[in-house]
C-alpha cells in the first residue's frame, strides 16, 4: 500500500459541488470523467500526490444514488493505491476480510478497483486500486 | 493546501480496531496518543506520506462519543496540511466557509489544527493541519 490514492465525496449536484470545493481546497478540478458501469460523474482535484473525487449519480439504479437514499453528503470511500492489486486482494482473503469483487474491476482514472466489504472495516468502505 | 494529512476514522473500541487495521493495512501503527483536551485516544498508521488516524472517545462528552451516538463507526473526518494555517482560514473566511473555532488549536501529532463547517462542505468534516 503505498499512499492515500483519493477521497471520494457523494454529492447531489456535481456542477455546484465543483464550485463549492473549488472555494474549500482553493483550486479547481483538473479532469472530470463519466463511468457509465458504475452511473456516476465524477471530478477530480489534486491535493499534492493525493486527490479529492467528487462523485454524483447518473442513474437511479448507481450505488452513490443508493448511498444518497441512505446517506447526507458527505464521505463515500477511501482509495488506497497499491502496486499489485490480485496480491493485496489474496493477502486480504486471508487475513478473513471480505471483498465486495472476486476480481479487480475497471474503474473511474484509469484505474483497476476493489472494495472491501465495509462490515469487515468499521464501516469504512476501503477501496485498492492500482493504475494501469 | 501539500497533501491528504490523514483520514480520521472514528472507532469504539481502539484496541479492536488496532488489531482490524493492522489486519487491514498489512502493517502495525506507529504510534499512539492520548489527547485529554479533545477526550480521545488516537493510532496512527502510516501509507507512504499519509496517515490513518484511529480514534476512540475517552469521555462522554468527546466529539467522538457525540458522533458515535448519532453514527455507526466510519470515517469521522479527513485532514489537508497545509503551510499557514492562518491564512488557509482567512481565505476560507473570505470565501464564506465558516469555522469551527477562530484561532488554530492544538490538536494530536504536534499540529495545529482548525476544523470547516461541515455544513458548509457538503457534510465533509474537514480538519485544516499545520505541523508545528
Amino acid at each position: 500500500m503505498n499512499k492515500i490514492e483519493h477521497i471520494g465525496i457523494a454529492v447531489k449536484n456535481i456542477e455546484e459541488s465543483n464550485i463549492l470545493f473549488t472555494k474549500i481546497l482553493g483550486r479547481k478540478p483538473y479532469k472530470s470523467e463519466q463511468v457509465d458501469l458504475e452511473g456516476v460523474q465524477t471530478s477530480f482535484f489534486k491535493i499534492g500526490k493525493n486527490k479529492i473525487e467528487l462523485v454524483a449519480a447518473t442513474s437511479a439504479t448507481s450505488p452513490i444514488s443508493k448511498f444518497l437514499k441512505k446517506n447526507s453528503e458527505g464521505i463515500h470511500h477511501i482509495a488506497i493505491d497499491v502496486s499489485d492489486i490480485t496480491a493485496e486482494m489474496n493477502r486480504l482473503k486471508r487475513e478473513g476480510i471480505r471483498l465486495l469483487s472476486d476480481q479487480p474491476k475497471r474503474g473511474a482514472d484509469a484505474k483497476l478497483i476493489c472494495f472491501l466489504h465495509p462490515k469487515d472495516t468499521n464501516g469504512v468502505l476501503i477501496e485498492l486500486c492500482q493504475q494501469v
